[in-house]
C-alpha cells in the first residue's frame, strides 16, 4: 500500500497542471504499425500528465486510427493517396523484403534500397501535401506548439519544425547503417566494435567479421550520399532557401532512442541521445477468460506464444503447415495470432487467434517460449517479463534484433523459408529446456528493470525538458559545426605533417650545406 | 507539505533496510582535500541509505580525518610518511604549479609532470603498504566488501578490488590529457570538438586552436606511454602475475564523473560514464548570526565572496594589498577567506575569515558575485546557487575550470600574479552590473536543476547497482579487447586497401596480356 500512496502523491506532484504554465503543446509527426504502436504509449502518457497533443494524419493511414475514442487529438490533412495505396505499398515492401535472396549482399542490399526509396517517395507525397498545403499550415502555425515529436524513420517533422519554428524531439529505432544517427546526430560509431545495423555481427568481432563490418559502413555511406536529393529540394522549396533534409535533422534538440543496454552492445552515445527502449513496456493484465482456461489447462508444461507481429499475419499453406505440425509436437499449450487458413497439420495443443494481448500472454506466469519475428516492440515485451525467444527474422531491423538476443544467449534462430518442422521443433525445445535460455533472460530482464528513472518516463522527462527550455542546445555537440574533413582532424593532421616535412627537409639542406662548406674548407686547408 | 511527505515516504522505501539482503559494504580509497570534501558526500549518503562504509586512510592523512564524529568506519594503515610529509607534498606542489610558466608549453608541461611524479610516488608508496600489508589484507578479504569506490586521481583502489575480488565504482574529475578517461575507460574524445582537459579551449574551435589541440593530445598520449612503469611492477608484484595499471583501472564497473552538461561542452559518452557534478551542492543554511548581520548591512549592494579553496589559505603580501584594494573600492561587502596577515589595504567593507561555510553564503540572497580560484567543487556551488564569477586559477584543472565558464559567458578571469587593483575592480564590477552574466550562470543553474535524478542519486544509484549486480559488465564497451590498432580499424582498412590494390593489379594484368595477345594476333592477320 505505501508504494501506491507514493504513486499517487508523485503523479499529483508531477502533473503539469500543479506548475501552472508547464502544460504544453505538442505536435505529432507518426508512422504506422509499430512505430506507432511505441509512439502512441509516449502520446497517452503526455496526455495524461496535462498536455495537449495533436497527431498530424493523412486521410490514408492505417493505424493512426483518429476515430478511436482517445484524448489525442487528429488534425486530419488530405492527400491523393488512398488507404488501400498505403496498405498496398507496405505489404509489397513487406513480401519483397522477406523473400530477398540474404547471401548475396549487393544483391539483396540494392533490393532494399529500391523498397526503401518506394516508401521514401510515399512519405514525400505526404510531406508535401502538408507543408505546401497553406491552409494548414497557417492553422498549425497559429495552434503555437511548443515541440514537435517525430520519428526519424519518415522524414518530415525536422520540417515542420522548421517551418514552425519550435523545437523537435526525434523517436528513433534505427536508420539504415546508422547513417541519420552518424551523420544528422553526429553520433560516433568506430567500426571495430560497434557492429552497424543490418550487419547481425556482434560487439565481439574476428578479423574477417570487422573486415565485412567496415565494408558495410562504407557501402551505407555511399547509399547515403545518393538518398537524400530529392528531400533536400522539398525542404529548400519549402523553406526559401537551399538546405538539406540532413542538415534539418541535425538541428534535433533530443534523439530518443528505442534500445537499452539491455538490448544493444555498450557503444558510445552522446548526451542529446537518450536510450527508451522497452518504453511500452508494461506489467500484465488478466487474459480473456476462455485464453486464461487454455492457459491453465497447460499444467506444468505451459504454454508457447507464437506472433509475428502487426504486418505479418498469415504465410503460404505450406510454411503454416510445416510450423503447425512443429507446434503440434510440444508438450506445451501454444496461442499462435494467425489469420491465414487453418494449417491441416495443426494440433489439438494449438489454437489460432486473429489478435492476441501480446504483453499479458508474456506476463503470463504459464508462459514459457515467445515464438517472434524478432520486431523490437515484442523482444522488449519478452525482455520485460523474461521469457526465452525463437526468432523467425524476416525484414528491417528483425534479423538484427534476433543476432543480438542470440548473442545475448536469451534466443535461439530459424529461418522462415528453409526451416523444418524439426528445426523449429528442437529449437523451441531448446529454449524451453536448456536452461540458460532463462537465466540469461532473466539478466536482460533484471538490467532492464533496474534502472535510475522509467524509460517511458524519461522519454517524457525529455520531451516536456525541451517545451520547459525551449529546446536543449547544450546537449547539441559542436560536432554540427565541423566539414568532414575538419571533424576527422584531416587538415590538422595535414598541418602538423607538413610542419615537420619542412623541419626535416630545412634541417637536411642546412646539414649537407655545412657539410659542403666544411667540407671545402676543408679540402682547401689540405691543399694549402 | 505534500512534497515533504512525498520525501519522508521516499526515503523509508529507498532505505536498503527495506529490501533485506540488499544493504552493502562498501571499501573506499579516497584522496586529500576537495577530492575527499566531495566524496564524503557520497559516503554520507550511503551510511544514511544502510550500508556499511569503510575507509581505507593512512596514519598521514590530513583532511580524512577518522577522529570527527561519524557513521563512516575508519581503516587506519600505519605508513612510514608523517602527516608532514604529507602536508609539505601538497604545499610544495601547489607552490611549484601556482607559479610555473604557463606561457611555456613545453616547460610547463615537464615541470607539471616532475609534480605528479612526485605526487605519484607519495600515493605509491601507501599503495604498497597496503598492499603487502598481509594482516591487513586478511582483514579486508575477511571483511567481504560488496563494492570499492576509488578516486581514481591516486591509484590503489583498483588493484584492491582486483586482490579482494570485488567490483569496483570510479570517482574522477580528470586525468591529465583524459588519458586514464581515453585509454583506460575507452572514452572516445574527437580533438575536433572535444577541448583535451588543461588546453583551456571551448568546443568551438579556430583551425589553429585545433591545431593546438591535437599537439596537447599527442604530447599527453606520449606522456601517457612513459607514466605507469612503477606501477605496472607494484600491480604485477602484487597480483603475482604480469599486469599494468591501466589494465587493472579498465575494468571499472562505472565511472561517476564529476562534472555534466552545464559545465562540461557536449562529448561523446559511454553508458558505464556517469555525469554526476555538483552531487555535493545543497540548498543553503542560514549564516553564522554575525556573518548573517554583516551580509544584511550590505543593503541593496549585496554581498562579494572570496575564496581560493581548501589547498591555499594565504598568499603573499603584495598579493593581499592588491587584492584588498581593489575589494576596498567595490559598493558590496567582501567576505573573504584568508589565514595570512591582514593586508594593509583592507577596506571596511572586507572582513577576514580562516574558513568561511561556503555553501550558504553563495546560496544567500544578498550575494552577488563568487571570487575563486576555480575549483569544481567551487564552481558547482556557483552554479547551483547561480552566482556569477571572477576567476583567480592558479593549477590543476582550475584554469580549464574558469575557461568553461567564461566560454559559457558566466565568469570573467583575473591572473593571480600579474593583476592589478584595476584588473580584479573591473572583473567584480563588470560581472556584477553587467545582467549577461547573471543571466548566463542563471541558465547553467536551471540546467544544472532539472535533470531527471539528481546527481547525488544517480551516483548512490550505480553504486548500489554495482553491489546489487555484482558488477555492471553489460555497460562496459567491447573497445577494452582491442589493440591500438584494432580500434582504429587500421589492419581492416590496410587489408582492404590491399585486395583493392591486388584486383587494381590483377585486371591491368589481364588487360596488358589481352591487350599484347590481341595485338600479335591483329598483326599477324594483317601480315596474312
Amino acid at each position: 500500500m505505501p508504494r501506491k500512496w507514493i504513486s499517487v502523491l508523485l503523479l499529483l506532484q508531477l502533473s503539469c497542471h500543479f506548475s501552472p504554465g508547464s502544460c504544453g503543446k505538442v505536435l505529432v509527426w507518426p508512422t504506422e504499425y509499430s512505430h506507432w504502436i511505441n509512439m502512441k504509449t509516449i502520446l497517452d502518457a503526455l496526455v495524461q500528465r496535462g498536455h495537449e497533443v495533436t497527431v498530424l494524419t493523412s486521410s490514408a493511414s492505417i493505424l493512426v486510427d483518429p476515430n478511436k475514442p482517445s484524448a489525442i487529438q487528429f488534425e486530419i490533412y488530405p492527400t491523393s493517396l488512398t488507404k488501400d495505396d498505403f496498405e498496398d505499398l507496405f505489404t509489397r515492401i513487406i513480401s519483397k523484403w522477406t523473400y530477398m535472396p540474404k547471401y548475396a549482399f549487393f544483391t539483396y542490399f540494392s533490393l532494399m534500397q529500391d523498397i526503401i526509396w518506394e516508401y521514401n517517395d510515399c512519405i514525400q507525397t505526404l510531406c508535401k501535401e502538408v507543408v505546401l498545403n497553406k491552409k494548414l499550415m497557417t492553422k498549425l502555425q497559429e495552434s503555437r506548439f511548443d515541440v514537435v515529436l517525430a520519428d526519424a524513420a519518415g522524414p518530415c517533422g525536422e520540417l515542420l519544425a522548421e517551418l514552425l519554428k519550435v523545437p523537435f524531439v526525434y523517436s528513433l529505432r534505427f536508420s539504415v547503417g546508422y547513417t541519420i544517427e552518424r551523420y544528422s546526430g553526429g553520433l560516433p560509431f568506430p567500426p571495430s566494435y560497434v557492429p552497424v545495423i543490418l550487419s547481425e555481427l556482434s560487439d565481439h568481432m574476428t578479423f574477417m567479421e570487422r573486415v565485412k563490418n567496415m565494408i558495410y559502413v562504407l557501402y551505407f555511406d555511399f547509399w547515403f550520399q545518393t538518398f537524400t536529393e530529392k528531400w533536400d529540394q522539398l525542404c529548400s522549396k519549402a523553406l526559401g532557401r537551399p538546405t538539406t533534409l540532413f542538415e534539418l535533422m541535425g538541428k534535433a534538440d533530443i534523439w530518443l532512442i528505442r534500445t537499452y543496454w539491455d538490448f544493444e552492445f555498450p557503444r558510445p552515445l552522446l548526451p542529446n541521445f537518450v536510450f527508451v527502449g522497452g518504453l511500452h513496456c508494461k506489467p500484465a493484465k488478466p487474459l480473456p477468460k476462455e485464453m486464461e482456461e487454455f492457459a491453465q489447462s497447460s499444467g506444468e508444461n505451459g504454454i508457447v506464444v507464437f506472433s509475428l507481429g502487426s504486418m505479418v499475419t498469415n504465410m503460404t499453406e505450406e510454411r503454416a503447415n510445416v510450423i503447425a505440425s512443429a507446434l503440434a509436437q510440444l508438450p506445451q499449450k501454444v496461442i499462435w495470432r494467425y489469420d491465414g487458413k487453418k494449417p491441416d497439420t495443426l494440433g489439438p495443443n494449438t489454437r489460432l487467434y486473429k489478435w492476441i494481448p501480446q504483453n499479458d500472454l508474456l506476463g503470463h506466469p504459464k508462459t514459457k517460449a515467445f515464438i517472434t519475428h524478432g520486431g523490437a516492440n515484442g523482444i522488449y515485451e519478452a525482455i520485460y517479463h523474461g521469457v526465452p525467444m525463437v526468432g523467425v527474422p524476416m525484414f528491417a531491423d528483425q534479423h538484427d534484433n534476433i543476432a543480438h538476443m542470440k548473442a545475448k544467449g536469451a534466443a535461439m534462430e530459424v529461418n522462415m523459408h528453409t526451416m523444418t518442422s524439426a528445426d523449429l521443433l528442437k529449437a523451441v525445445r531448446t529454449v524451453i529446456n536448456d536452461p540458460s535460455y532463462k537465466e540469461n533472460v532473466m539478466r536482460l530482464s533484471r538490467i532492464h528493470h533496474d534502472q535510475p528513472v522509467k524509460p517511458l518516463d524519461r522519454a517524457v522527462f525529455w520531451i516536456e525538458y525541451v517545451m520547459r527550455h525551449k529546446g536543449a542546445k547544450h546537449l547539441r555537440p559542436a560536432v554540427h559545426n565541423l566539414t568532414w574533413v575538419q571533424f576527422h582532424s584531416l587538415d590538422v593532421i595535414g598541418f602538423l605533417l607538413a610542419c615537420v616535412a619542412s623541419a626535416i627537409f630545412l634541417i637536411t639542406k642546412c646539414c649537407l650545406f655545412s657539410c659542403r662548406k666544411f667540407g671545402k674548407a676543408g679540402k682547401r686547408k689540405k691543399r694549402e
